[in-house]
């Protein structure tokens, strides 16, 4: 089922995609602030987007590409995140998508657009149509390293994963590139990931995939509990590998995939934790004996989110009793009398009454860099887990910006 | 309807109550800790309690004690909040009770109960019950002023207040005292007021003036949207100023004991807010034109919330944006193109457009110690207002203890 292997690359790993990334003058230093990525044939396609309410303008040109299963281009920038932009807003996001098209080579309804940086401020869409172009020439031609660093912000690190496995006898590649730093990104609109496979792959089975896939990954990680406006995962697969596309839900070859890309997305998500202005400390919350998935997950985010819980981490600090707040205001319906929890690996409470424990001993166990908190509600047999990080003064000093 | 006055005092304003308050040891400072009030007579009773799952054994007591609509005395303690103590905290908590009915001389049924401070550690028992038992002696001689700094944590300054109305030409006064402070307060598991009227009234009214009351103060006020163990607000009636029952919701005299009550919980809410550790400024949150009272509420809660909007605010930096991501992100279905926007009294966004502005006015505006945001969801006729502070990087460095 994990019959994959990590490999050097990106989003130019698997066969037919070629992307190039330059600075074009969006950011006021010389970084690079603009990417394409391309692929030789049109790609079933997918995407996952926020629920924010107010939606960036690419989110909208996104989900049109991407609404008849294919696409076959993505163009993105940093350092704006055309959001609360209004009609002109609306008007640039299309322009970037007609530039890209000119430039790939491709319809303009096959281009994901994606954007990230300050909101309420309007593109310089005329430097971003220059650079586009020049992209357009560049592609193939860049160190594939350099593409990630195109949609960067405020990450300290550019983040890529690609993976290789089987499918009928062939070999298939997974790669992806994502943006997001796990901090409160000042003005910055938070997450980008563009992943693309080679794999043959039907556009409904492969938004399945992707909706699991960020189920279990973007959805898990908390840092500070705002939402952006942008957040968008996208994924193209253009069948170039040469297996016998994958075509229903049911098919045997599927969880190799499915474990390949779980794989990238959560190793994307977990730099995005591991990259946290500011954090000192990564929260790994685990919840289980939960009635339902969805209780089980609230009340894991609700523990990552709980600011009194992400500040003893912190101070590294035996305040257990703050689970005990964070886990009872999730909105769940459970019996605390049922519930057992540890603490970095004390046990704490059980079954409705507090534990002795050995304080010196369960306090040094705080001084480790990844801290686990597991909540068993004893009410059922699902579970969820959520990836959060700690709360340090650095966090609003930081957000001066 | 507003025919109320201020007057000094606080929860022995109104006839009838004594009260008293005394360091028994809990706190290792020599700050006063335990609080006992009495009526003279048994008093309609109601309380709303904190909705945690976890909810500390003290609250367990008051809603069996107010069950029947009548009680007669409160104690409360401050420095530990009885809370994930499991059994032993349970019996704790009846043995307050049982201590306080005999100090006071008045049925354990009848016995409201409160706690506030550390989570996780078992209260020292023996020694609140010699304090409960020297108040017994103290009630009535105590200094009227001193009765709040008996649940104080870390509120800067002792919070009450109390107010005289008239009932079919009668005198009546409502009185309260509360204890809180408005940031994340380090293991302190978070508010408790406490209320006190001759007024005579039926149970059943009295619990619907307090709903009311609380929904429109302490359930506005959002600070860093933690949710206590402990929280605790109740009242007695006495009926001791002698104006004729009121037994009915549409009672004519009800609107100006409404009011009295709505402005004492708002005046210890707003003291709650303002008393913020590490705060620098009040943010005032208005939602008009949502389709529901619930929209509009939630609407305004998740904007003063939002770190990023807190963090803004607290560096005076215009970033309107971010009220855009932080509306967006309440779970509430509205569409961008019918929001309008002002923050501080510039209008920044609307019906589905950013709108220019004098940006030096406009960030001049942000020095004030209080700052409006306005939101408009152009959906309806229902409104909300929600109160918060700013996010400063003190937050996190208080929270050190």
């Amino acid at each position: 089922m994990t019959a994959f292997q990590e490999i050097a690359g990106n989003v130019v790993a698997a066969q037919g995609f070629t992307a190039a990334a330059t600075h074009c003058g969006i950011k006021p230093s010389e970084a690079r602030d603009l990417l394409l990525i391309r692929s030789d044939v049109r790609a079933a396609a997918a995407a996952t987007l926020t629920t924010n309410r107010f939606r960036a303008a690419p989110t909208y040109v996104t989900q049109q590409a991407v609404a008849d299963g294919f696409a076959q281009a993505i163009v993105a920038n940093s350092g704006n995140a055309n959001c609360a932009t209004g009609s002109q807003g609306r008007e640039n996001a299309q322009r970037m998508a007609a530039a890209a098209a000119a430039a790939a080579g491709v319809r303009q309804e096959d281009v994901v657009v994606g954007s990230t940086g300050s909101i309420g401020v309007q593109l310089p869409i005329e430097r971003i149509e220059e650079g586009i172009r020049q992209l357009g020439a560049a592609l193939g031609r860049d160190d594939p390293d350099s593409i990630p660093t195109g949609i960067m912000t405020t990450d300290r690190w550019p983040k890529q994963i690609a993976v290789e496995f089987e499918v009928d006898g062939v070999p298939v590649r997974l790669g992806a590139i994502c943006k997001g730093a796990g901090m409160i990104c000042p003005q910055m609109a938070t997450m980008l990931c563009f992943l693309t496979s080679d794999l043959a792959i039907a556009p409904p089975v492969l938004q399945g995939c992707l909706r699991r896939a960020v189920g279990l990954s973007f959805n898990c990680i908390s840092v500070d509990g705002d939402m952006s406006t942008n957040d968008t995962v996208a994924i193209l697969a253009n069948g170039l590998a040469g297996n016998v596309p994958i075509e229903a839900d049911d098919d045997a070859r599927l969880p190799v995939f499915q474990a390949a890309l779980d794989h990238c997305t959560w190793e994307m998500a977990r730099q995005i934790v591991a990259n946290g202005e500011g954090m000192t400390k990564v929260l790994v919350v685990r919840v289980t004996g939960a009635a339902t998935y969805e209780e089980a997950h609230a009340v894991a985010r609700r523990v990552g989110n709980y600011l009194e819980v992400k500040a003893a981490v912190f101070w590294e600090q035996f305040n257990w009793g703050r689970i005990c707040a964070a886990a009872g205001s999730a909105g769940v319906s459970f019996d605390p009398a049922l519930v057992t929890i540890h603490f970095a690996g004390t046990k704490v409470w059980e079954r409705g009454e507090p534990v002795a424990f050995d304080r010196p001993q369960a306090e040094a166990a705080l001084k480790a860099h990844e801290l686990e908190i597991a909540v068993d509600l004893g009410s059922g047999s699902h579970a969820a887990t959520a990836w959060a990080c700690d709360l340090s003064p650095e966090y609003v000093q930081l957000n001066k910006v």
